[in-house]
């Protein structure tokens, strides 16, 4: 999920995007307070660096809103199960970041009640960037694990074609006193597919070791990477944790099962059947809270500590994402030329005033 | 976590393992039920190939229960936290085998009251590989994520000396049917600190790639591996996953965090408090549990029906181990001539007649 580089980039305020973009959403339908959260999440997504899960994907959610292939109203459905502190989401078939948001806000009132939560959701859709649920939770006090299935992207060990998504697993963490939330954020692929969907778009070339061809050999096409696999991170641990998450996302929420989940870009048979599982609790529980922030504070101090490798300098997850959201909310957001366009052609057909 | 090679190894039965290992425990003073315990999950990762984390670990077990820095008959203590569901435990420095398997069946048992539960250990050792408890949970119908720290052994990112463990994440699902358990069971490290010591008792080199030597660069010399750090798996995202793991594990519980988790081969000063996280819950509890194992089934088989890539074949995780389960239990654990003679004096000093 690399941001795009400056060169290519206009700045837009955030608070512009947030705008303009929840605008768009309403046009076609979406109620306001929905079309506020789909936004804030996408927006959240641009602001630490994931160009790739934020404004980009709009024309996509635009053109399966369209088609009636998400739906711009739909009813969330709560189903209860043998245990209070445990739900099944029946997502409607909404826009898949106004779906996980309920979800992960459920699971947040629960965890307060119960201690911990479970919530596994069916009927959803790409619901953006999953550190901004965490984020979310984090910033409550509460630690969270969100998981989520998505199309076909990476095969099975020894296989040539794609069947599991790129099933990102990430973590929220509250830090002690004021600081932001420490946030992971994974695909479980080398890279995540809006990588390979925006060198696309910029007609750029991606690296080897990214992708295979439908043939099953490596490529440094986009075109021809889509057309084939993602490869997993670490060959078959990569491919272990994507199963995981498979069966926690799809298998439990009777959500759809590898190529059971229809790729939003190009099968437009029907809705997508996007599974995502959040497990929230409140670590209060276990210490208290301050002895919590505390230890936090004390592991991220000795890591710092660390002697860095020659020319490099030692890092904790979130450090980038963080830096870039002080940078962004200061200079704007930088998106690049031809996303503006395309977002302006796509703002001027809804009557919405463009971007810049 | 590889098993050894047939030619170095003689053969002995699982059920001769298990009654030699658990009358060395008991000689030392080792409870017999307890003994039990911590031997059936050595020979388990014996009879799954995880041979770096079986018998082989028994000289390090005895060592530490001779010196007293692991105690033999410990006082384990569940601690109340304000909700039922969870718990920690004090596991009194005991085997940490032992104290992960109580703690395991403890979260089985609340899991079937409250639907999920999260158990947070402190003050126990090295407890093998987390896959034994994994199977355990899953054979009972649970799903299972176990996770453990472990002394430092990799990097933090830009980083030239080792700060977490290699940090295993692990998960057991239930299958439908009579069908085992579906296992995973992974270091965040690119291999797990037991293959080095596996190579070095073996006189080997290890591939480029595992490991940095005390300087930051990479080495094949097991010793300097040692010494050095292991790699994170996946670069960055496995050094990612290791802090998380370190943070359910470590911070929660108020075990060591980090390089307070006493090597227990090198640091003789004082127990080596390791920290663990066992969340269990009972998917009946979100699908009926006859719909998730058809589920469990069904993605099983489309995932064999992926075509293999040329010269490969399609696996699913735990496939090779529940293959080496069924050999070894019908021609013997192979057990390496070095490791044998080891073993077998070590039987001498506790009068335990030899495994051959």
């Amino acid at each position: 999920m690399e941001s795009v580089t400056q060169k290519d980039a206009v700045r837009i305020w955030a608070s512009d995007l947030q705008t303009w973009m929840s605008s768009v959403f309403q046009k076609i339908g979406v109620p306001p307070a929905d079309a506020e959260i789909v936004t804030h999440v996408l927006v959240d997504a641009d602001l630490t660096g994931r160009s790739t899960h934020g404004v980009s994907r709009l024309p996509l959610y635009v053109d399966r809103l369209e088609s009636k292939l998400i739906c711009a109203t739909p009813r969330l459905r709560f189903e209860s199960t043998g245990q209070p502190s445990m739900l099944r989401l029946d997502g409607g078939n909404g826009l898949g970041p106004l779906v996980a948001w309920r979800a992960n806000e459920k699971a947040i009132e629960l965890a307060r009640d119960y201690g911990s939560s479970i919530i596994a959701v069916h009927h959803s859709n790409h619901c953006g960037a999953m550190s901004a649920y965490c984020s979310e939770a984090a910033r409550q006090g509460m630690i969270v694990i969100a998981l989520t299935n998505s199309p076909p992207g990476i095969p099975p060990w020894g296989g040539r074609e794609a069947f599991f998504g790129t099933n990102p697993i990430a973590f929220g963490f509250p830090r002690g006193g004021d600081s932001p939330p420490l946030v992971i954020d994974m695909a479980t692929s080398v890279v995540a597919r809006g990588n390979i969907i925006q060198a696309l778009r910029l007609g750029r070339p991606i690296p080897l070791g990214w992708a295979i061809d439908k043939h099953g050999n490596p490529t440094t096409d986009a075109q021809a990477a889509l057309e084939g696999a993602l490869l997993p991170m670490a060959g078959a641990k990569g491919y272990a944790l994507a199963l995981a998450v498979e069966v926690l996302t799809g298998i439990l929420s009777g959500a759809g099962i590898g190529p059971e989940v229809k790729n939003p870009y190009t099968d437009h048979s029907g809705p997508s059947n996007v599974g995502h599982f959040f497990m929230v609790f409140n670590p209060g529980n276990l210490l208290p809270l301050s002895e919590f922030g505390a230890r936090m504070n004390f592991m991220e101090a000795a890591i710092r500590d660390v002697p860095p490798a020659e020319g490099a300098h030692v890092a904790v997850p979130g450090d980038r994402s963080e830096a870039l959201r002080v940078q962004y909310l200061s200079e704007g957001v930088p998106i690049d030329k031809a996303l503006l366009t395309q977002l302006n052609e796509l703002g001027l057909r809804y009557g919405v005033p463009g971007l810049r």
